[in-house]
């Protein structure tokens, strides 16, 4: 089987395409052999060597991909099945283990940007039946993160008020869990273009954040006060964002780098009573109630571009580059 | 009856003792005859000007009276009662309601540096029996931000890890509420001295801040990893907060002055699914539950000093300029 | 103005049609005057005398009113605003009070069966915008109830699958709010073309109760092991209930009569560490969160019928004797 | 190795005493060599029958028992480890999982009856240092289940008013939590010397209930209205129990037999908002919570009696025919 993987030298560039032996399963595993991946802005500081992993690593975290052969003590899957991993390893139920480091997918673990894999049973969830396999490989970090973001964080429910930011893959799950949870969204990008196309996603309140770089009290008017903020947008948005926010509001923090320092004031937390939760992704539970509501609620995730296989590093340097709008995917 | 005021310009030096015709209790109002009134660091902020509030004012927002009148249409207490007032008036239970601004004792509402008051009865909690008037008198803001940070925000219990900053008057309410819980408790302070009273009070661990600036791995090391911080240091402590605090622990902020720009990485907020909760004191709903737990657990608020309130500005001034181990109260 | 009362005897047939003189508005009151008043079942046990009330009575509790006076100290309103009155008088936030008896309307406190009166500010909710007098007048009781039920008792949210009983009021505000969660939902009754009707109002899965008895199993298999069960049925559904419920399943049990002993294992709430939560209607704050999200969903609540005040004997009469879809209402 | 096993029919007397082959570990599990049991109530429902389980079966589910060999693949523990095993097995983290049946030890899995047995490694827990083989063993069920009534299905602390039925396990464990807890506590028994004892544990209001069947308000006037109640009496006592109840109080129903049927007044738990919450003992993660409060609160067990290996039958015997105060163990 093939895999792309970093093996002496960080960068994009330096990623090696290799022929490795096919993985054997162990009596837990179930051996799969990957459809699609898809890319996240993780998998671009890991890559640049932003991320403290060891060296080789195959790159990745996100796939969908079929059940080519099940280990004797497994009973979750059969073969023929669409499963997506779990991004945080052995992360079932419950809050964050206690224990400082969890193996994740694409550092330090192997991740997906390989034809085959072997993964333990538990650290795989079944793909929701309409959607295509590219669809599917959006899902495991984007998607689960938006979902603890409104619904584990926080209870995101009818009538609520939320602020989403930029068109990114979390951003984009974030706006439509927060539709189909009857919530009033309000979206702020640096693009009219993107603005519109969030309009068609359901947003209610768009604001171009680079033609009112005062948008919180903007968004305060036309959303009303603003229940729960989805924030991705890095260290001065927060300012803005509590602007906006209700007394007792909620932040969920999604998917910042490490050393980031933030810029607003502490005592806004105070006199306001806001809460600030940080978001790791998630854990399988949570993985396997978003699968449910995508399901009966139809929703298509919003793929930006596909690339292939043969083409990975070309697409990872577009994604890189790029300013999206949803999911950039890999095809296998 | 008299009252201390700040006429026409900030400052302690500036407060003018006054003779006020004695106040009439609406038909809702209880009337009050102060016997003591505690400070908190909040009284300085708006004596220096710092708060945004109209004069002239009455200061302070700590106090316990005796009912010496009760309005017609109230049927909370009766004449003879010791009470205490709530800080956000009409805040009754439930979280922050969504009105930006609230009425707060002291700043923009008059205090109680005042011989009477008319407080709405609605407005205030019965003073636990064993407590004397100075201790009465300490518990409205300081114990009450102590509660909601250990377990409205939070659900401290037995057996968990809690982390108290320096040796004021929330910090020594923690320490003693947090016992009372089962939880194990770990401090620190600058002055090994303090530290050795904390021990006096049950803390577990010490740590001397000033000696270990890298206290955070001290803590953890010592206490196990943190499941609370009770945080009001200041904006460069939240980094070794963080560091001993567990894996999905919990941060309440007390009483930060606005203005405060935090030094932390917002990254470690995400990777170690931390949740910082802003705390503005509390509900009428927790004082009384918090009435309940000092009297049952027969807890005793630490007091530092006691001035009367002919010498109240020196009283002020001491407060403003020291370094405080539990409140500093004025007797009538 | 005009009211009916019940003044010696319980009963229907016993209301006395009076004519009383204006209500006069305290300094925190408003006066209203009533569009239309709504029916609800514990309007039924108060007339036949089932309810421990003093008489003379106003009965009724439910209804859409115009302001036309407002007191010197009120603030939340203005003439000429629709509000609808708080079932509980001043229950304005948080979990129900300590204290055992609280003042509700239509018994013991006067209800709004009569063409004017006067309420507290406090207890009063202006109505949202896009309903008819009639529709407004339907919300205070059943849908702040179902609101409970379904997002301060739990936290339904998309995915969830959802048991509503009956097509009765609370039901029906139950399916609308569910499905604006993006729940799916299953209901069951004892009427085939009311099961039709619950289909076009977005029912995902319909049980005929009275063919199936066993229904518990039914539902289990077709809408999925469910999250939260909306118990209204009375003593002996809670067992199939029970049956159709996830394991950590949650069961909101409103609008029980008094007296009505439970059918079902106690083994079983052990066994699938189930929590069934008593609703009494809700708080003030959830009355107006709830109107949010009426607003935000351009939710329109099922009216079946609509009698005159002139009339309201014989529309009493007709709600006590019969089988409804949706909220029974009155006009003046 | 040897076992007790109930090899064809149910009953005590039935117990066969064999001698098998010593287990040998999987890759994931640990090797025990068993120090202590301890008998619950369910044993003797397994033991006669009342429960689904196949045969043959080794009965009982408590131990403290020494890891003597570790899995290649294990991580968790070292040989010489004192180790507990968890009741669930498989449930780590989080709510009782979707599925509906379980793998429990004692029936239908093998039990702790024997001197030797093989656990997977994620299904045990290393015990407090400060306790003894026997009060170690009594933890696994009885202490899991208070520990989960008290701090997992709702939040028990400083100034909370508690309500303890008998002086069984659960009832005992209850009681010690509670009070480090910093609660109040009733406890009601048909014994007044044990509700001596329970004072001398810390009880602060005790009720003879043969003497006084209308327990409920007495309850109620002496320790306040009750936040939370540990229900382990049976169909009878919820009706007193909700008499002394507060409004929106709570309910924790423990280990109660399949096929009682409860005897209250439904409306009740609408009338006052309350919360009843099935208890089916609970996951690691509360287990291990459990086990930090109990070594840093020093909690020790209180054990009943003490038996031997050899003498196993007869110690069965003696606990279903008797009537206790605190865990009854049995020695290897």
């Amino acid at each position: 089987m093939h895999c792309y993987a970093i093996t002496h030298q960080f960068g994009i560039e330096n990623l090696v395409l290799e022929e490795r032996a096919s993985p054997k399963p162990k009596s837990n595993d179930i051996k799969v052999r990957m459809l699609a991946a898809s890319l996240n802005y993780r998998d671009m500081q890991v890559l640049s060597g932003l991320r403290n992993v060891s060296l080789p690593l195959i790159p990745l975290s996100d796939a969908c991909a079929e059940v080519i052969e099940v280990g004797e003590n497994t009973s979750r899957f059969k073969v023929g099945d669409r499963v997506m991993p779990v991004f945080i390893n052995g992360w079932i139920s419950g809050r964050q283990p206690m224990d400082d480091e969890m193996p994740t997918l694409g550092g330090p673990l192997d991740g997906t940007l390989c034809e085959e894999a072997c993964w333990h049973e538990e650290n795989a969830v079944l793909v929701p039946a309409h959607l295509t396999d590219v669809e599917a490989a959006s899902l495991p970090c984007a998607a689960v993160s938006a979902w603890n973001a409104l619904f584990v964080a926080t209870h995101t429910g009818p009538g609520d008020a939320v602020l989403i930011q930029g068109t990114g893959g979390v951003s984009l799950f974030a706006l439509q869990f927060a539709k189909m949870a009857g919530a009033r969204v309000a979206i702020i990008s640096s693009h009219d273009e993107k603005l519109e196309k969030a309009k068609v996603l359901g947003a209610d309140v768009t604001v171009n954040y680079k033609q009112y770089p005062e948008w919180g009290s903007i968004v305060r008017d036309q959303a009303g006060p603003v229940d729960t903020v989805v924030e991705v947008g890095g260290s001065r948005t927060l300012e803005q964002s509590l602007i906006c926010l209700r007394n007792a509001g909620h932040v969920s923090i999604v998917g910042f780098l490490s050393g980031t320092e933030p810029k607003f004031d502490l005592g806004e937390l105070s006199r306001k009573s806001v809460r600030v939760q940080g978001i790791r992704v998630g854990n399988r539970d949570s993985f396997e109630a978003m699968c449910r509501a995508v399901s009966i609620g139809g929703i298509k995730p919003v793929i930006e571009s596909v690339g292939t296989f043969e083409d990975a590093k070309s697409t990872l340097v577009a994604f890189r580059d790029g300013n999206h709008f949803g999911k950039v995917c890999i095809t296998f």
